[in-house]
């Protein structure tokens, strides 16, 4: 089935909502955080590892997976759930970041990008009906539609371009993709101009898409300059319709972007983090190969539940990333997703009980201090 | 409290027995295969998993764990159990063999054997009461005399010589071993030489050590002599002592040293395998990076009820692996440690029942085909 969503109950005080998204594949309660599975699998993670983390929802990569293993192998199987063991929601981005973040040599036209794999220097061709064929194959839940995104800063006449051929892309995915069980969101550009943004919103709102994101964002700005994006980009979005804020997952800038009616969160900064030992805590980012934690048998967090501050301390933390040991990267992603979780747990239950700013000062004031 | 060992059934065919080793932390059941958690972890395996997997005692390395991350913090936690969260036994061998495998420079005295460090190049020395001191901080189950291990093929005087000196730090470990919680095995030298292992196996044995491991094979000796040396080592140790051939786990070489009398096994063969993406089914080994498993859609093991294959595909562990995720070592890991689980379980059921040797030539005639 196509997805369904409910905003359960709207903040009073900011544009913050409570929604509920109905998938084929279950109920995500929003706002949500999504962990990214970039090659198929979240990075040291095993599917009922997610279960156990209480993750409903992840992203995986069709970049990554249209060069390897190819979209063909994974649709001969039944597509990406079943290739990959996993029985939650997917949703996947279109490639376009990924093309030209990583492939080398893009040429991009209005037909679509030319580009090298980043693997092996192979040449390839993505259009956006490209786009539309492999992430109908991967049969992910949400299907992103094919963008260009810029990078910052960029001058006007280049985001201008690249915000116009995003609208003209989103309307020929929207044309060829016709998949009743794969719902495609739309993805505002625009860069940091408010003009841009705003009329990017108003076009590809007419195109009438069940979700839309942001894209472009977190991508070198100051902070406080996506912010200031959000606040105008979003009431341009329907009420009605889910809102992604693509490549976002500082816990301060989700807090911020719920503040300011985002639904949907992705980013791959709790699981990299967590593989190069840095691991919230819920005072801040805490860097576990410090050598004043050599003797710290201490948890990583006393006030967090996860299996890995039950049951591991500093010392040993410290000892398995000085070691290399394979175990350092799942008791750290384990810690970092367990965190996430439970940011978003809690940031809903706010939600719920009339105190949210009061729940996002709070933890601001801690984990920034 | 110290060890102790119960013979239950001796198989009326071959040497086999079937035993249960009482300690501190669980009774395991014997013969048994212990995992090698080298740096206070067993590769890509949290300590939930081997619960989940049966493994109720793993060996762990004190030469590393004295490089790093240092026998006194283990001690300053209280041991090696709680240092990294393991509720099973714990056997730690004395560093003997990693020294003259891993360390530079070494020098070996009657004192001792100085060396340097594998890791930082640092001047290291430790002699038989310092080996002792490593493995009471450590806190294990089972503590292993400090030998020296020669290599294959090695002159008779050197290996007399090793073997005498084995004898003689032997001595020196069992004075200053005064530790009622842990149990201290003797370990028999001699190379491939009858009169030598029968010698030093009697001379061990005047010692009285709880329990007896041989040591000095599985180290480029062929498969046939090593059996022939446990053919006439392994009548030389007590009936009523658990028997422990070091650094053995070929699936194949553990069936034979069960048959002559072995109780105890361990290797890194299943966990270095599985990283390497060599892994062990029924009908042998598999390499899952051969590229005609690309689109093959059926478990590693149709038989293996182990977690990874009641989830995932061939194509999706190639898949991992030639994308080098972490979650390919997991997976990998996961299925061969169960292999050998499942091994040992069926290899004393059949002792039980009174057809080991039926069992070992079908295991062998599929496994080895």
């Amino acid at each position: 089935m196509a997805i369904k969503f409910e905003v359960i109950k709207e903040c009073g005080k900011t544009k913050a909502r409570l929604g509920k998204l109905f998938t084929s594949h279950g109920v995500i309660e929003t706002p949500v955080f999504m962990p990214v599975g970039t090659q198929a699998t979240v990075k040291a993670m095993t599917s009922r590892e997610l279960d156990d983390l209480g993750i409903h929802i992840i992203l995986s990569n069709s970049y990554h997976l249209y060069l390897r293993p190819g979209h063909n192998l994974i649709a001969q199987v039944g597509g990406l759930h079943k290739f990959m063991g996993w029985k939650g929601a997917i949703l996947t981005d279109s490639g376009g970041f990924q093309i030209f973040s990583l492939g080398k040599l893009n040429k991009i036209r209005d037909e679509g990008v030319f580009f090298n794999s980043h693997i092996d220097g192979s040449k390839h061709f993505i259009s956006p009906e490209k786009a539309m064929e492999i992430q109908i194959a991967l049969g992910s839940d949400i299907a992103m539609v094919f963008d260009e995104c810029t990078s910052y800063p960029a001058g006007k006449y280049q985001i201008e371009t690249a915000a116009q051929r995003t609208i003209q892309w989103a309307k020929r995915c929207k044309e060829v993709h016709h998949e009743p069980n794969q719902s495609l969101f739309g993805i505002v550009q625009g860069g940091a101009f408010k003009d841009l943004r705003i009329e990017n919103a108003n076009k590809l709102v007419e195109l009438d898409f069940p979700g839309y994101a942001i894209g472009g964002l977190s991508v070198g700005e100051p902070k406080s300059l996506m912010y200031e994006i959000l606040d105008y980009t979003v009431p341009c979005l329907p009420n009605n319709k889910p809102r992604y804020l693509m490549g976002v997952g500082a816990p301060q800038s989700i807090l911020e972007g719920v503040v300011r009616g985002v639904d949907m969160f992705d980013c791959v900064l709790p699981t990299r983090n967590a593989r190069n030992g840095s691991l919230f805590i819920s005072s801040g980012k805490l860097s576990i190969l410090n050598a004043k934690y050599k003797d710290d048998f201490t948890p990583l967090d006393n006030e967090c539940q996860c299996y890995t501050c039950q049951n591991f301390t500093r010392a040993y933390l410290r000892h398995l990333y000085m070691s290399k040991e394979i175990l350092a990267s799942i008791l750290g992603t384990i810690h970092n997703l367990y965190f996430m979780s439970t940011l978003m747990k809690n940031t809903r239950l706010a939600l719920l009980e009339d105190r949210l700013l009061e729940f996002k000062e709070e933890f601001l004031a801690k984990f920034l201090s």
